[in-house]
């Protein structure tokens, strides 16, 4: 396998077997064919990855966090588990996770975020802006993105009161996930945004399409 | 206040000060101004009422039930509180809150979810299929209804391994939701149709708007 980088445009056409490397605080699109496995994998360490995938297509069936939290009967997916569209098609199917705890109830980190919790300026870069940046350069509508797959991101919640507390990723460098594609789909890939998610430090992420 | 039923049509006009009551596996859809108070009634207790709002227009901001657990810091909503819109815009207060408990990670009960888990032949009315029907009297495209505020579920998730369990809802009788909007919206409400959800049977919900 070969790294391609630094820099990566919008638009991506991955061959199979060549890393992609996602700058820090960048995004990208692609697409992945049925049967296919992309893999992400943590470079560094710690550093979360936003997932946020459709089918293509007016109304095309996307990812839901919520039905997919109700099919699997568990907040956390990990190997086996499967990724469901909003009209229960299976979208992904987990396969080798090495780590095992990734978000499905936050939405990728915006430019509206860090300003009401952050005292941003609206120039921090998000995982909601690059997601629709580079979906739109297949189409996707900005308002089409409305959840994400938060690989790595650890978000638990306390059982007696339900307060949250975001806990830095517990990927290693060289971590991965695999997710198999149960459908065609539109894909749009980040390296989180977020300083407050990611350990301090914002990073890179890698990616592969196998098969 | 007068009750009108006990059926409703799918789109509703509501007076100020006026109860509805939406019957068993239904649901409605009308407008709310910023200002006016929704007031969701659970008159039998333990019923579901699964709501679904967003801005009126093409690429309308809708609820996003990510964005709000983000704000609030927590799973659980109540009196206080604020429901976001995906742009985090706040869309409801929730003003009085009899309960406690509702619900912003499962997405509304479907035809599909019936089928594949509970062994339905597909007939079964879900909530769904009633924000879709409701909402598209409204202008509405179905793939815009992502997610939802399921007002008075109760669904709990266990600190260490994630497991989900959806118990009774906590309402009794009379028990209300009190919701102020705070941007102009479209608004889906149902009676929830999941008998697993719901105590085994499915019962109606009132809904008033006040101001």
């Amino acid at each position: 396998m070969t790294s391609v980088g630094p820099r990566s445009p919008l638009l991506l056409a991955p061959r199979a077997g060549v890393v992609h490397r996602i700058p820090p605080a960048t995004g990208v699109a692609f697409r992945v064919a049925r049967g296919q496995t992309l893999r992400v994998t943590d470079p560094l360490g710690h550093q979360v990855a936003d997932l946020f995938s459709l089918v293509a297509g007016e109304g095309g069936e996307a990812l839901s966090s919520g039905r997919s939290i109700d099919y699997a009967d568990k907040l956390w997916l990990s190997s086996g588990d499967v990724l469901h569209g909003s009209r229960s098609t299976p979208l992904w199917r987990i396969g080798r996770d090495d780590v095992g705890r990734h978000d499905l109830t936050l939405t990728p980190c915006s430019r509206e975020m860090f300003v009401k919790l952050r005292g941003d300026d609206g120039s921090h870069p998000s995982c909601q802006d690059n997601l629709e940046r580079a979906l739109a350069t297949l189409g996707v509508a900005a308002h089409r993105i409305t959840c994400s797959f938060n690989i790595f991101m650890d978000v638990r919640f306390d059982p007696a009161t339900g307060k949250m507390t975001i806990a830095p990723p517990a990927s290693r460098a060289g971590d991965c996930i695999e997710l198999v594609a149960e459908a065609d789909q539109l894909v749009g890939l980040t390296a989180c945004s977020s300083e407050v998610t990611n350990d301090g430090q914002l990073k890179p992420i890698d990616f592969v399409l196998l098969g």
